[in-house]
């Protein structure tokens, strides 16, 4: 079973906007069990839309392709396949019903071109869109390669095809295992030498597999087993995380596709009933909005400071002008200052500072990346740790924020 | 004159990286007037790359190629591109030079794979690697397609790109007109509304051309002009803007591919010699963490207050607690307190605040995406904006920071 995925759209070619659909569509199917040897891109060209189309059903199972089922004249995408197929455009009454329905809430009259958006192949089975007007189609043919309509936008594209494409495709193209898949995140440990300490695991992977992928500032292992029901699948995934563990545990976080530092640090507050605040110079609020977007974090962080200029930490939090004036604003004392002041004046169980250079200029004579952290415990002395960091100012200022939630979840994996 | 852009590399065909370098050699073809019409993505594999690459020669001029130059046993384009030419590879001396130094500095033994990076097909011109260790090539073929090979990962592929490859093409493909092109960028207009008011502009276009490109929460036009030279294609382009500010240039925040409304806004403030504060209670520092991303904030911003409880706005501001219990936390009055008490607490010529119901839930008894914001002028009463916002939590975040800095935008503009 081998699929092949094309996206069309000039935009696209041109470079004006980037293709996630590709990789989004070749994730998804990689789960399902469904190998990918090609993707392609063209524009809103009936012409080279036909070759491509064509090359791609001449090599492949299914034929995936997305864009092009717009009302607007560049959108040709259906009708062409349409003609390869060799059959009419027919109307999706309920998709139609739905764009009437749109305009008429909107007051204004439908265009006829907007019809497009509800005709798919006669033949197909009909994809609805539940975040946009453009139908879906899904075309299998006895006689060659089965092909599958989605729309351009991510937003349409993606619940199109998780929730109306997926299904079908697993019972049109069934497996005979069951596939079962973890997402392990990591935080301060690079790729290479994550995939290093477990160079053993993966060159002997067979089942279950894993795949490393290194994204900005932290590492995820993805873990897929085959097995013929779901609990044995688990149990092969249970195993191999235990061994995992067992090495690199240490800068593990936490599980899953949608999770992130933040949100594990804000989960283990709340279910602790532990409250936080901050005191922050060069990252001039991005710990705190980081926080902020985790939903349920008011719960256990009522506010706190924005130290931009060594005045504002001098006014706002009482740090004190001899600390400044001797150790710089750069400083441990500073940072350990700046986290005791802000703890107290929020009453908080914790608070972190962030104190440092995020460039491009040196300041007080240290350069770029110079950072230091504050941490203060109720009820312990306050400790202060030193960070030398490279990149652009905004890196520095990311990896400042992450290393901060990082040592709170590590100073809160020691609190009983 | 035609290109076509090859991407390989099996972790993009499966999904787990997103290729962004195809959408940027195309944008940077499309600026040197290289026309591109189909983009093509093939996994590690000799077999399926030759395939891939010999269709591509077939209908193209020029075939760019990222990825697969490294040092790994996966990474054969170079091997394989040279075997579809019949050449061999050879070394380039100051690449393995380079090769040697980083792994000296290191400490670390040069295992022999690590040759490999140095290798480019015999008879091309080698393309130097200033951030990796991978050197490019630029293949002239008298009988056929040429063919030029990039690294694969984007901090690589740019710079290489911009500063090697691009020269060459232009040389190597000369054009007898001069492009000269200019972005506009604007917030608060959809695109498609913006479409709409310059539609007859954008049927109608010839020389300069105009290319809308919606992002999350801003538009750009990228105008294109060609000429005989530079200063014809700049009056041409000073024409179409004038044009185009006549009726949409109360949404036109600034020029540039390297610009936002943050960077617009400090400017300003730095060049009047204005101060800012905020006070932020959904946006928990997100719009003093903007501001804190542009290099020199730190002449007009000290500092402010992330007031994200009821009680951190009365305790850290003093906003009354009357009016917390009469009008509520998301209302006209807290927004203007919080405003008002800020800018006085630390003397600053402006203050904004945010404060309103971020989501999932409702807050007292308002939906989520109601937020006021407040302004507060030295000298002037402050004032109040509501806002009603929708999507996701994180959507209602950003839209509202965004909001602020539009509306200090417009304010600083009447500012004599």
């Amino acid at each position: 079973m081998q699929a092949e995925i094309i996206a069309v759209g000039t935009e696209i070619l041109l470079g004006q906007i980037v293709d996630t659909n590709s990789a989004f569509i070749a994730r998804e199917l990689a789960e399902a069990g469904i190998e990918v040897y090609y993707h392609s891109l063209v524009g809103d060209n009936a012409t080279r839309l036909t070759a491509v189309v064509e090359q791609a059903r001449s090599r492949s199972d299914l034929v995936i392709i997305s864009g092009g089922l717009g009302p607007t004249k560049d959108d040709l995408t259906k009708q062409t396949v349409a003609h390869l197929l060799g059959v009419k455009l027919v109307e999706d009454a309920l998709a139609m019903a739905k764009i009437r329905r749109r305009f008429a809430i909107n007051g204004r009259e439908m265009t006829p071109n907007n019809r497009l958006q509800a005709l798919y192949p006669a033949g197909s089975q009909p994809l609805a869109n539940r975040t946009g007007l453009a139908v879906g189609a899904f075309y299998q043919d006895p006689d060659g390669a089965d092909i599958m309509l989605l729309p351009g936008p991510p937003s349409e594209t993606e619940p199109m095809f998780r929730e109306q494409a997926l299904p079908l495709l697993k019972q049109t193209y069934p497996r005979s295992e069951y596939l079962s898949s973890r997402v392990l995140r990591f935080f301060g440990i690079g790729e290479s030498q994550l995939v290093t300490q477990l160079s053993d695991l993966i060159d002997q992977q067979t089942n279950p597999t894993i795949a490393p992928y290194a994204k900005v500032n932290e590492v995820t292992l993805r873990l897929t087993a085959q097995a013929p029901d779901e609990m044995q699948g688990q149990r092969l995934l249970d195993d191999l995380t235990a061994t995992i563990k067992a090495r690199v545990g240490d800068y593990l976080y936490g599980y899953g596709d949608d999770n992130s530092l933040a949100a594990v640090v804000v989960q283990t507050l709340i279910d602790r009933q532990l409250t936080i605040t901050a005191a922050e110079s060069l990252t001039a609020g991005q710990f705190q909005s980081t926080l902020g977007s985790v939903p349920g974090v008011s719960a256990v962080f009522p506010g706190g400071f924005v130290t931009y200029a060594a005045s504002a930490k001098h006014d706002l939090l009482g740090v004190s002008q001899a600390t400044i004036d001797q150790d710089g604003v750069v400083s441990a004392a500073t940072a350990k200052e700046m986290a005791s002041r802000s703890r107290e004046r929020l009453d908080t169980d914790f608070s972190l500072s962030f104190t440092g250079v995020a460039g491009p200029d040196a300041l007080e004579g240290q350069p770029a990346g110079t950072v230091w952290l504050g941490l203060a415990q109720r009820g312990q002395q306050p400790q202060a740790k030193l960070l030398h960091l490279t990149g652009t100012r905004s890196a520095i200022r990311e990896r400042s924020v992450l290393t901060g939630l990082d040592w709170l979840r590590r100073t809160l994996q020691k609190v009983k």
